[in-house]
């Protein structure tokens, strides 16, 4: 079995796996080109595009598993929401969901029509990769975080008019994670059908609540989607950032991998989510900026934590950044594969 | 002793105290109508002013201490560079420090010389609050918060320049903080013996960082600053967010009092810093813009994991937000008083 989808469940690897969050990205020159001519949008929902680009960083580097090349935000286009991604300032939802009204309106469509592209290129990856034996990763943005985009309408500092629904409308809260919980289960699992052997959903706004807000508004319904995606029968991954308070209850929710940014140790990490759980992450992305002596102690320090025990899969906390240096990107997959290699 | 000095010292209180960060803002009109004829830094500037503002909250609300009108940015002004608040972007510095030669251009002015205003207006404060029985609380931006703002030259997303400057130039790092921990601390220990009867260190932006990154560049200096600052005999609240995964190191770092967020419950909190230290804080601010009973609910769920011990001070996670209705915040102060006000 692939090194990835061992470690995933927990199993004996001759090496730890290694890839990064947004390895396909503005930092490759390869994607800053295609990107002069088509939009992010557009190479999504092409395919053949998506396919080159998911490509991309597999060519480069020897990384342990791909990532569709696609968004979080995509699935809220089939409900209804009209999505833009702005030169420079993330994505904008032009007509947010405020309302009950706006919430009872959310179509929700199967996947296979409004997310075809993406399953699309699933299968043009897979039938690229077979050669390589490399697993693909498919994923989704996690009810929550698409919650608070599609009311927030974008970016937020502090997700107030999240919140405000969350706390003051409970039954319209409940009722728009419902749909969402749904639709994001349904297009996991028809990802996992066109393909992927492995799942991540990503809650990367989770940590803006509380534990108790997360448990009484959240975990139901991640849970729900993992639920739904699970009969996919491929690992899930699970995460999130800014839970280091609670990632009992992100692992309470579900998932195979629980994922991890570096605000907390791995070994802490994993005394809070137990053994029984695979492990993903840790190196702050800022990292891959520094000197390699510095860069090269931080990924030791990760490896020390995370090599003695099965279930360990490198990658960043979260995606790695525009202007990250590739060198950087090349040394380190290399040293977390001869790091300890037979001590695994 | 007041309830909230008496809570500070871990000591038998009739009902738990509040005070709110931030409880002299935008939210209130008093505070916005001043404004309107002043800038922040006028007002910071004037001790009258700052006095003025100071008593705004206690005149409106039940509040258990006062916090003197001031910036966590101040210190940086003495220190060479150049601070504006730019209308509704927040605070930029013009000149900001990015190489061994601006650290070594740094000047270390005595408190008394460049932040005058500030002692002058904690001296005003204390005399307008002696009638009332109500303590005042200094404070003052700790190392790191400091150095990320002179570093990035204001807010910033990732922390890029501050953390590029931490792991491929520790030699200018180490001394960039040598020296601000050192303007911190004697800031604060000036605060003290103008009339502060405790302090607090903001550490707004140390989550940003590793628990291993913080340990071996942070916390050195956070505990510098506070032991020059204990001098000054007065209990000291260490404050900082996103740090759920690290609240061992912010406590080793010192203070009698730990001031936490909302992202990890106060029993959690409690268990990792130990029952040695009081516990501040705990409410998410946008749980002000609750209906009445969701925010009480919420409120309730703090004190009853605060009120069974000593040395719980209830407070926001983070600074009260502009648009924060007041009735509300009357409700809150009214309502954590009279909660178990027997059994505390």
């Amino acid at each position: 079995m692939e090194r990835f989808l061992a470690a995933c469940q927990r199993q004996k690897v001759d090496t730890t796996p290694i890839w990064l969050m947004r390895q396909a990205g503005r930092y490759m020159e390869a994607y800053r080109n295609l990107r002069e001519k088509y939009t992010i949008l557009e190479i999504i929902k092409t395919p053949e595009l998506a396919c080159e680009v998911t490509m991309q960083p597999l060519k480069a580097f020897d990384l342990d598993a791909a990532i569709i090349f696609a968004d979080i935000l995509p699935p809220l286009e089939g409900m209804g929401l009209q999505l833009s991604f702005s030169k420079g300032e993330g994505p904008v939802i032009h007509n947010p969901v405020r309302t009950r009204a706006d919430v009872e309106a959310l179509r929700m469509p199967e996947p296979e029509e409004s997310l075809w592209f993406t399953l699309q290129a699933i299968a043009l990856v897979r039938r690229e990769l077979a050669s390589r034996g490399l697993p693909l990763i498919g994923f989704s943005g996690a009810p929550f975080t698409l919650a608070s985009y599609a009311i927030e309408g974008g970016g937020s500092s502090n997700y107030l008019h999240t919140k405000c629904l969350l706390m003051s409308d409970p039954e319209t809260w409940h009722l728009l994670m419902r749909k969402l919980s749904e639709v994001v289960g349904r297009y996991l699992l028809a990802q996992a059908r066109a393909g992927a052997q492995a799942l991540q959903l990503f809650d990367s706004w989770a940590g803006c609540l509380s534990p108790e807000d997360y448990r009484a508004h959240v975990l139901p319904y991640s849970r729900r989607a993992i639920e739904i995606a699970s009969q996919g029968q491929v690992p899930i991954i699970h995460f999130s950032t800014h839970t280091s308070g609670m990632l009992d209850l992100i692992k309470e929710a579900g998932g195979d991998v629980i994922g991890i940014d570096w605000r907390i140790t791995l070994e802490h990490a994993w005394s809070l989510v137990g053994e029984e759980k695979a492990i993903q992450g840790n190196l702050d992305p800022v990292a891959l900026f520094a000197p390699w002596d510095s860069l090269k102690k931080r990924a030791q320090q990760i490896l020390d934590q995370g090599t003695g025990r099965p279930g360990y899969i490198f990658n960043l906390g979260h995606g790695i950044l525009p202007q990250t240096p590739v060198s950087n990107v090349q040394r380190l997959v290399d040293f977390v594969h001869e790091y300890r290699a037979q001590g695994v």
